[in-house]
């Protein structure tokens, strides 16, 4: 399945693609994608649902990111060898985690506002899994428990607030709009090998990075794994676990996003984001 | 005012203490204390209550977290100028920020449990500020239009898991019931300064901490201003503020937590905290 949530933000509504990429309308069955409709029980009733069957949603409506009421939104940093490579850092032996602020999370073609006193405001194409168990010292083989889907993520990052301003990526992670997410939710079932999906992101329609999940240090499973060693997850959270090559500040000379600037995201079988960049604005 | 939560974990009820400290059933008025229910506005109908009016709680009902729904946990490091001390670090120019998981939140007299694979389990009395209403790019002075009240927050760390994994705190700040919150949230109108009250914790009835958050570095109203400089914050999101001497890290010898420890932490006006340490169960 591919879930969404469509309509306008903080009013969306629960929706599934049908076969010809329309989006239909949940809300008859479900009253939001939250935590507590990802287990796998609840997702085997809503694949059991012809979308056929259901409402069709306006055209061209809005998606907002397709998972409500996350708690924890947790990245890991440095995950892809070639990555840590262009940055100049050694490549991690155990995976590092960070938070992004949960109220960084928006839809996935929302644009990306530049925050208050930002010069370095950067671009990470990611794949996310989203929880659908609440998930404690659980072991990589035990992922399908677990994990209710995929989603693209762009960790938009200001590399001086991440770096420069004492310590602790978090700062540099959490700004409103720091965090599309989507445009789907994709249910594993949909995803042959998530170990290996080209992934890219533009500018402009200038390409900027171009890898695979092949090169992540750490895969999905141990990610789950390890993250559930230092804390509880709970059904909504998500996990964003790291970018390829090509970020603006790896890159020589330095790029960061300037107002006016279009970003797209794509990573196969996820869909792709499009987000146009804005001024800050109180 | 003071109110708490009360009841079995997940379960709780919101409710409010009497003059005599008797916890009163608040649930016939709201559904629960979770964000919705902070703003200035909804705490002034709360105020107009006559607690003496309510249902009294069974007696010695548990009391849970006095907030609930929380997204966003962030902790402030190093924020006690004699702590930074004590720690050999330098005083931070700039508040140190961290992240935990908000699965950490349990009640203020919650067994704490070691997790596993932990040595180095510690306390940190703290002062916590619950947020009311949406803060986004807060200035100091506008504090109390943000702020609905203050707790108690034992920010207790797992110091390997801090600052030996590869970085950022949160790995060592995020376990399961690292974050017993209360007992109650007091309300700003109750405390007569914020910026002197008294804090100790006790281990096994042996003073550990004493301070006051008269030595705070940065301050309560300062603190929310930044933090609004780099994330929004939402009604419901509870930010913990650093702790004074006398962590278990930074004594000579090291001290840790083991089973069986009895915590008790008091800060003026805000009430006790008194936690037995359990060790790690699956």
């Amino acid at each position: 399945m591919k879930l969404v949530r469509f309509g306008a933000p903080g009013a969306e509504k629960p929706g599934i693609l049908d076969r010809n990429g329309n989006v239909r309308d949940l809300s008859g069955h479900i009253p939001d994608l939250s935590g507590a409709h990802l287990a796998p029980a609840a997702l085997a009733k809503l694949a059991a649902i012809d979308p056929a069957s259901l409402p069709k949603a306006p055209e061209g409506v809005r998606l907002g990111p397709p998972v409500a009421g996350t708690h924890n939104f947790i990245a890991i940093g440095l995950n892809y060898a070639d990555h840590a490579k262009e940055t100049g850092q050694e490549i991690p032996t155990e995976p590092i985690l960070f938070n992004k602020a949960t109220t960084s999370i928006c839809g996935p073609d929302d644009d990306v506002m530049i925050p208050r006193n930002s010069r370095h405001t950067d671009w990470e194409c990611e794949i996310a899994f989203v929880i659908g168990a609440r998930a404690r010292y659980v072991e990589a083989k035990d992922w399908a428990k677990y994990i209710a889907g995929y989603c693209i993520c762009n960790d938009v990052s200001e590399r001086s607030f991440q770096s420069k301003r004492g310590g602790q990526w978090v700062k540099g992670k959490s700004a409103e709009t720091f965090g599309p997410i989507g445009p789907w939710l994709v249910t594993p079932d949909e995803i042959a090998d998530v170990g290996n999906l080209a992934m890219s992101l533009d500018v402009n329609g200038v390409r900027k990075q171009t890898g695979s999940t092949a090169t992540m240090i750490f895969k999905i499973p141990d990610l789950l794994a390890y993250v559930t060693e230092f804390m509880v997850l709970e059904p909504g959270d998500i996990i964003t676990t790291g970018t390829p090559p090509g970020v603006g500040t790896a890159r020589k000379p330095k790029e960061f996003l300037n107002p006016g600037d279009v970003v797209e995201l794509k990573i196969d079988g996820l869909g792709t984001q499009r987000q146009k960049v804005v001024p800050f604005a109180l």
